[in-house]
């Protein structure tokens, strides 16, 4: 071992880049894989190049330096990355990070000329410019799929607003509710989510370019220029926050956070609705599995994995956090640790999102299994405590009597006995509640309704449209 | 240990309130203690008489219970907040939460017609809308505290802004700055936690009322007019997300994390620099405590309860996500815990924001040891490569240039030897960062301006107006 | 607010103890406030005594202070402990920790020579002894009540071990078990949560004092002398580590999210279970409540907050953990926020555990319901599928007819058409199951054996024995 | 978006394996990646083999299989294992996990007696005894590279223990201590986390195969056989605590972030000593990184990345923990999670661990700088508060003496003026503190002295022997 150690400590890898002046000894081998991120942030390759090309022609503008060579490194930049979409040339493991590998592969193109390109910029500055664009495109995205899974819970509250289960509290059955009031419950979470998200949007829509390592930089820039053509709507104020800020990527991955919350608490509903015990769904055979042992099996997978992946988006929370803890200013390599987290719960909310709503429209409903719960006469207490309350009786003691009744006689206490009353049906139960937010069909229509509009004003065509093209509908 | 397991489990609490009626048996004594939530939901008894008023007026106007009664209960409301603010009556830890506790209050003023105002209502939306009212408080609340904070530093900023000391990256010496500038930096993070806390509290302000256990009610009741009344701008739109919905308070607590790494982050920069080693400021003895063995010591304590409680806050947050990871719809008794991250969260930012306010005016600076450590003459090295690389070096080669001199000369390798630059002053370094959010002097007086407006659009006088007032400002 | 701002600034706190040399200015009130544990550490009293009661007796034994003064010192802090005890005397708010609290009680008894009390010694030691003291006493307590809680579970599978339920994989139905087995499954993991508290007992099983504040005293103290009066089995091995190390609090709030984590599993099964859709046991109503507004709702609360609760301490975890993120040595003000998360910690698993204990002998359940659920006839695939292969057919061929089988005939294709074989009842398939740890009687009898003795080992008593003495089994 | 939805929900993989029986339709698209870990799972095929052969030795054993069908397969699993070694064959992203990649080049090798090897096994129990063996492997290998840090430390330690520097709480100077005192309070709290993993390991060793799918096999399996042939030191006891067990799991996880958090504090110093202001130490340039547009830096890198990665180890343990939250017996498709939290933190702590003990020895630490550093007169005050004591003053006394003189005449005031004491020399003090665990040069070697022993019964070769074979020294 001594001597492994030995030869891990003499194992160097060569000077490149910026380290050619100042550094007279090579990087520790080990140490070089430890402080590449080339593998991980290479999915930034689009964003760097689009700063770069935004930077280089606010430089010639500017007239910070020649035109002609600006062209040339415009030119190659283009080229770049048309050979990286084409596979042509690709990013290379043994160059530390995405921004040398696209600074290197620009000079196998044009040569020293590409040097320019860093002028009045820093890596600290370009970083977070590419981490910004990246995560404004991943907001506009997933905000897109939310928007699907709402039209897509729209939908399905439209076709089961007839069906009605038990409401549960404590999951114990409580009163009976419309299936399409409690899909609607779900409405609501995923919009307040895409709203939260339109929130996080505006803290990251700053241009940091130009702040430079940290106290911005001497040549005459137009970061107002660069701001326009990237598409930002503002620029950053200041240029230490600038580089030291990753504040939008924590706030991205809280939003995930609660998103995977949420399918979490519908993923489970799933899950006991899809048991033997309830038998209220059945769950597409194309979204379950089967076991290696047991042919009998069919698995509910895919709300089970929502349901597990809702761990590693909290986890990745309480990483940014964690790293961000008493940070002193400005850049500390540290921030190095933001991409994973906030990578990794991209792809987890796109993927989740994606699933559930495709999966959702292909889930049968059990009608009369639900049905048959939701007629549980014990149910109708409330409601019979209701109608003494009317008569005059304290709410409290209508309670009481209610709760004696049933210890008595069990749910048939209701009816005979001592109360003596006409037990509602479900139906009647439901359409007692009709008030705003209520689960009356009228009150589940005007929530779809107002989901309908919220859906339209947010570019997303009526469902009569597209439900005319022929989908199924399931219940 | 036998017969202490038999005796805690033979020893119950009598049947009270709700469980009169159906239960047989009373509560286990450890049990009874372990769901009592009124040491900590009794600080939302203003909140829940509020509501309960509200709702009473309303149960008056619709004549869902006689006028008399209302009125009954609407005074005895009132007398019960008086007695309880005047200390004639408190709090019972006998009885399990602050709304029973009022209850049984108003029971004893006015006797069984208390029992009508429980009508067309149940505990589940009662506790939201008592949680949300005090979320809806405290976020005014902690925006005001953020508004005085940023205030202070705005103030602190101009003060400061002819101060200049090295800006760093890892914690090493890299620019110059103007410790205005740097300070700016903060004022920018406190500003995105002002309109965070401003976006959350968009979706705390909906009224849920109604919503009963899950379902709604059977009574014709006006949500609106207790939303009017409560303030709030809307009405919950789904009775069953209403019950279970705690998203605003773990965005309330998620943007208290926020704030807490931003302080920690300036807790942090605070103790290096009031360490002998920076020596850059020394901290007011108000906000410092001493040592019980060694007399000498002047410790920077303030600074580091507040970094350290930001563990408190994150801990809070990952507490309440767990709790609602993939809990079923509707409300589960595990919603309880929904308070005390969110109680403690709001404790935590309070003080702390409070504290870092009040000990920043009296921090005071040591210019000249901040001046000499940024007048190290490496720090011109950046400047000039941008000076060889508007002679037509291109950056990269200008870097290694640089880096090499110092390698071989040290600090004097810049000035003598193979470069022969002159070393431009700090002065002439900071001033030469002249754009948008640059750290020149008019560049950061920009900064300072923009934040007076944005004190002054949100309420907050002039400091022209305050410091004439005689505050001493310390530099 | 400017001028509550002035005001807060000028309400100073008079200097006391260990302030009244260095400090030109009083404490900020605010800040006061912010800085006192003594609300949190007060429940720290008797360790802080009996730690205080070893040091001075070490003084006097090596002559570090005249044994007269050690006298009234020690015949003091007896009196102060007993005066707590019967309340004469209380701890003061005003007074920043518990520590200070003590001292100054003590001096109120002895004059000034309660001085002396702290010689050789400092706050740093003093606090890290008081914790570990603690942690060791709970550690004691914590394991007993889950041994309680293996006992309970133990007696408990005893009495179901002919009970015959579907074991779930995917919440499906997937094979037939013994409810006795099931059970065990739980004896399993709080058996490795007794195990792991035992391993980080060593680890806080080390006496600081004598670190003073970081680097050791210079007086000739004699520290194995206090460890031995304190019932220590080793002093600590460094100053710099000893009183900066809280990895022993880490460690317990760790072990204490494992049994919150195996006990939130057992909540889970337990509300599940209580369904009515599952309809497999009846909890104890002195462990259930009821609703406000459903007479007829029986909740599993205190299932639901163990559930809940594991939120908290999975906080707690989170918490300490950040804390320390990072923290040079050796004292750092932020350790201060090592207690609450440490005594909330004990706080929810001393009851929620005890809580479990409670309830579980209570529980009823329903054999018949259970045995009709795994007379599901499906279950028995697995077992026509081992009989294929007895046969000769590849494990993976016998799957796919199996399963051909259900998909087209349901399970009744299991019995006739093609594979007409005999169906196995559940008794049949436990039984098949006889290896180490299976579901056989014999197997599940060998486990319960297993736990008897080991329980025995450590001193509980055999149930036999206990429940001769009266206490009627309920299955 | 529409069509697109359409699209993706019509796009579906065949059914393959497991699936051929009992599905109709195949697995959608998006689906199938989602549910497929083969990406994060292929690095258990060394594992998965090795229990495979030793399943299916067991087999033969038995005569659950004929022996010559066990030798073809035991035959064609070492081939396969040595072409995927030596790059012959790869694992397919399109086969859902490791396990069935394996099983399908098995088949492809000795055709369709491989579907024999799933004879009385179960992926649920497949998998778990995979990870044990992986994590049982991976505990071993951190345990020794956390010797070689205890090693490395111990002769830094012992290299440096003539170098006074201040010892620091609240990162104010408080005391002179020695060097190689101060590097040993890091030896010991590595010293607990390989101690942490040892007892980790313990709950790691049981062997669950034969639990199949969750309630054991009808097949007349030897469970002791394969725990021999595989080296564990016992089998699990119930088939259901087996198969969704993951506490060891966990528990190597928490292990993990008890080594990130004590390697952040180490690493946090040595960016504090790095620095300019401190200038206590140079790092070596092989573990550092230089800026891109600063040419003078040199930039702590390996130490920042330590820190920042702290948070990704504490997210992994959030996530895991998490993910249990609440999961009903016995394996549910959540338990899928555990792999990347726990893959991750190996990766981690396995090159961060080897990087710090590569660093370590190369550290320039600067003695003049420490020793000017802790030569501040101030330091002295705890000294000279000791010996008033010894001279019969009340340590509560001396204390305000002391502060008093320093605050009236700084640090000049406590040689002259009131006090007119022998200010000690910083070597004075350390060598003051001599008792067990201190800081004088004899206590220090004590230490030092352990730290070989204990290194020398874990199978360290001495330093002595290893020293004299040419490694230079650097203090």
């Amino acid at each position: 071992m001594a001597t492994d150690r030995k030869k891990e400590k003499t194992q160097h890898v060569k000077p490149t880049g910026i380290r050619k002046g100042r550094f007279a000894k090579d990087m520790d081998q080990l140490f070089a894989k430890y402080n590449a991120s080339i593998s991980v942030d290479k999915r930034l390759y689009e964003e760097d190049i689009a700063g770069s090309l935004a930077h280089v022609r606010m430089l010639r503008k500017q007239e910070i330096i020649p035109a002609r060579d600006a062209r040339i490194i415009e030119k190659g930049l283009q080229e770049v990355k048309r050979d990286l979409e084409e596979g042509k040339i690709g990013l290379r493991e043994d160059l530390e990070d995405v921004h040398i590998n696209i600074e290197e592969a620009l000079r196998e193109k044009v040569g020293d000329v590409a040097g320019k390109l860093h002028t009045a910029r820093s890596r600290n500055d370009q970083v977070v410019l590419d981490l910004r664009l990246y995560v404004k495109k991943k907001i506009a995205l997933v905000r897109k799929d939310l928007l699907n899974l709402l039209y897509v819970l729209t939908d399905k509250a439209e076709d089961t607003k007839r069906i009605i289960l038990p409401g549960y509290t404590h999951l114990q059955r409580a009163q009976p509710v419309r299936l399409g009031h409690h899909l609607m419950a779900y409405f609501l979470m995923f919009r307040r989510d895409w709203e939260r998200l339109g929130d996080a949007l505006k803290r990251c829509d700053e241009m940091p370019l130009g702040s430079a390592a940290l106290a911005g930089t001497t040549f005459p820039i137009d970061r107002e220029h660069v701001a326009k053509e990237l598409g930002f709507s503002s620029v950053s104020s200041n240029t230490m926050d600038a580089v030291s800020d990753r504040d939008f990527a924590v706030e991205f991955i809280f939003c995930a956070g609660m998103v995977m919350m949420h399918l979490s608490r519908l993923a489970e509903e799933l899950i006991l609705w899809s048991s033997s015990e309830f038998g209220y769904c059945r769950l597409p055979d194309s979204f379950c599995s089967g076991s290696s042992i047991m042919p009998q099996k069919k698995n509910p997978d895919a709300c089970e994995l929502i349901r597990g992946k809702t761990g590693r988006v909290y986890g990745n929370l309480m990483a940014i956090l964690t790293t961000l803890k008493a940070l002193p200013l400005t850049y500390n390599k540290d921030l190095q640790e933001d991409k994973e987290p906030l990578f990794d719960s991209v792809d987890t909310i796109e993927s989740s999102v994606k699933i559930m709503a495709a999966m959702l429209p292909d889930i049968e409903f059990d009608p009369e299994r639900m049905l048959a719960a939701a007629s549980d006469r014990s149910l109708a207490a409330t409601d019979l405590a209701d109608r003494l309350v009317r008569s005059g009786v304290p709410f409290r003691d209508a309670h009481s009597r209610l709760g004696a009744a049933i210890r008595e006689g069990g749910t048939n206490g209701l009816g005979e006995g001592g109360l003596e009353m006409h037990i509602p049906s479900p139906e009647e139960m439901v359409e007692a509640r009709r008030h705003r937010g209520g689960t009356a069909l009228r009150s589940v229509e005007d929530q779809i309704g107002h989901a309908r509009s919220f859906l339209k004003d947010n570019g997303f065509v009526s469902a009569a449209t597209r439900r005319s093209k022929g989908r199924q509908s399931k219940i």
